[in-house]
């Protein structure tokens, strides 16, 4: 079984994923491409008629009248067949001298979003963006209804060099019973940025990269997207809802059509502007809402002083050397650059 | 000039390197290997009989009579030709609405190992690996001088992969006005740790390494090699003295040489074990002590309760996606597997 692992210097939590157990010769070959795979068709898993090869469907949005685990479907929702956390048992923690550990329990689900091998999220009409944004917000629900569970990442790994082994167009959710270091660490400065000023620090940069327009990229009725003032990599891009959402679960339906359309057009000029790079997205929402004490029907611990984003990075630079060992990051474009950029490009 | 800004929602300081100004097209392709470069000879800077290619020469360890800038060293330290940060002016802090920024003072520096063009440090004699170590100890305590600066970040990339833009073995150092995050995310926690338990933090991890056994690559009699329990990253290795030591450099000159060979040890084995691969290695030490308030000729804040290491990373991996995003990790290979090979290969 999976184990999640404490480094009690960092305090950074860490998934020892021993099923995978890769031993060295593992690595020192690139894995190689099964191209009959990334070109699509019979053998692509993710494909429309190779439902049976994949593990059976947990949702989907359906045709009427079409039966799960068959065709018909725009999104589907089916678990990772090489999980890096296992779903079934309990979450047992203990501790071994100065460390701690818990079972690797955990959900590790793939999000598919079109049948259609080739057609990316810059290709697909607004509609179908919403419906995987759909899909993402019916997991993160779901999940949160797991006692076990802290916390659901969404996230999504695009081309080779991001990570992705699947050229059909996915993203993935992991749920976990602690929550990801970096969401902790916004959960607890923006928690207490709020308790200093009773105001959101989101809403507060929000209102002053509004203000000087000198990053921002995009913006409709609801969503801004910008360049971060303080921008890790190179055309790094956040996109964030206008007014106060601490969470992405609680966003009105009818606010999804707009953030399609953001997360459509951010794409599509990252596409255009840096000729078609891999890239990451991750979702950074509240953690799963706990049950008072005393009280399981009622929810306790809601941190309505969040503001849910998406963080979007191109993975352009391979200098991220001794920015692994440090945390301090050197970033060769400016985001005011990289924002004018992409604005021009539109 | 290159600024130091700083994320108010996550607290990471960020390099924005202006004068390095990437533009789109400049990552659209892979940069070009000047092969004539990374084979040695007449044109690689680092090479002897080359030193006019570089800037000046800061320090050297020479042989007797020779001159600065000239043949006749072993180890050779000058500044980076392509630096991140600049070393003139002051260190302007300023304020723009919600966000912090600073001037991007700090020094940038390479320590060229060796003459020879395809020397690396396992192929070193200890003798010379030493004087690596010594020259790594040298820039710290010089540039701790600077009262602009509040770190020295001593790191190495390995192979184009980890970062390294030219072939000819060396490291770099990097100061800054601030203490990197995961540095001082260890300071905190460590201090934490001895505030309550007086005792330090990796004292008692050493103990419980070396008496499982388990994790413990290699040891002699002042260092102990170990995969760490925690692992964020298949086949990583922390080297850690086993006596309470503050700080790198105020290691005594007879464990040098022990250092040397445990390092030297350490990247043979990966060496052999995983087929050469690219790595990063970063040395975790205090940060520079801070003159007592009105008494400028007193050290103040000396941070007893650290305890520094080195941590070395082979670049195994690009499964890196959403750990970017989150901070939680998903390592493929447990610490006590990779431990188990780097012993057998010995």
């Amino acid at each position: 079984m999976p184990e999640l692992r404490k480094d009690p210097i960092s305090e950074r939590w860490v998934v020892i994923s021993t099923e995978r157990g890769k031993r060295p010769t593992d690595f020192k070959m690139p894995a190689v491409a099964d191209e009959s795979v990334d070109s699509g068709g019979a053998k692509c898993p993710f494909c429309s008629g190779n439902e049976g090869k994949t593990p059976p469907e947990i949702k989907a949005w359906r045709k009427p009248g079409t039966m799960p685990n068959t065709e018909g479907w725009d999104v589907r929702i089916v678990s990772n067949k090489f999980p890096a956390l296992t779903s079934e048992g309990d979450v047992n923690r203990t501790g071994m001298g100065v460390f701690d550990m818990m079972s690797g329990i955990g959900a590790h689900e793939v999000i598919i979003e079109t049948p259609n091998h080739e057609m990316n999220l810059p290709d697909m009409p607004d509609e179908h963006v919403e419906k995987v944004l759909w899909a993402y917000k019916q997991r993160i629900v779901d999940l949160s209804q797991d006692r076990r569970f802290r916390y659901t990442l969404i996230f999504k790994n695009y081309g080779k060099a991001a990570g992705a082994s699947l050229a059909h167009p996915h993203s993935q959710l992991i749920s976990t019973p602690i929550t990801p270091r970096y969401v902790k660490l916004e959960l607890s400065n923006s928690r207490e940025y709020f308790l200093e000023k009773e105001r959101c620090i989101f809403c507060d940069i929000i209102r002053q990269e509004l203000g000087s327009g000198e990053r921002v990229v995009y913006e409709n009725e609801f969503f801004v997207a910008f360049t971060p003032f303080a921008s890790r990599f190179p055309f790094e891009i956040w996109i964030m809802p206008r007014r106060h959402e601490y969470a992405y679960e609680i966003m009105p339906d009818e606010e999804r059509l707009l953030l399609a359309q953001c997360l459509k057009e951010i794409l599509s000029r990252l596409r255009k502007c840096l000729n078609d790079p891999p890239y990451n997205y991750v979702l950074h929402t509240s953690p799963n809402p706990l049950p008072r004490p005393g009280k399981p029907d009622y929810w306790g611990t809601i941190q309505y002083d969040f503001h849910w984003h998406m963080e979007i990075i191109p993975r352009l630079t391979k200098m991220a050397g001794f920015e692994w060992g440090s945390g301090l990051y050197i970033n060769p474009t400016s985001p005011e650059q990289a924002a004018k950029f992409l604005r021009d490009v539109a």
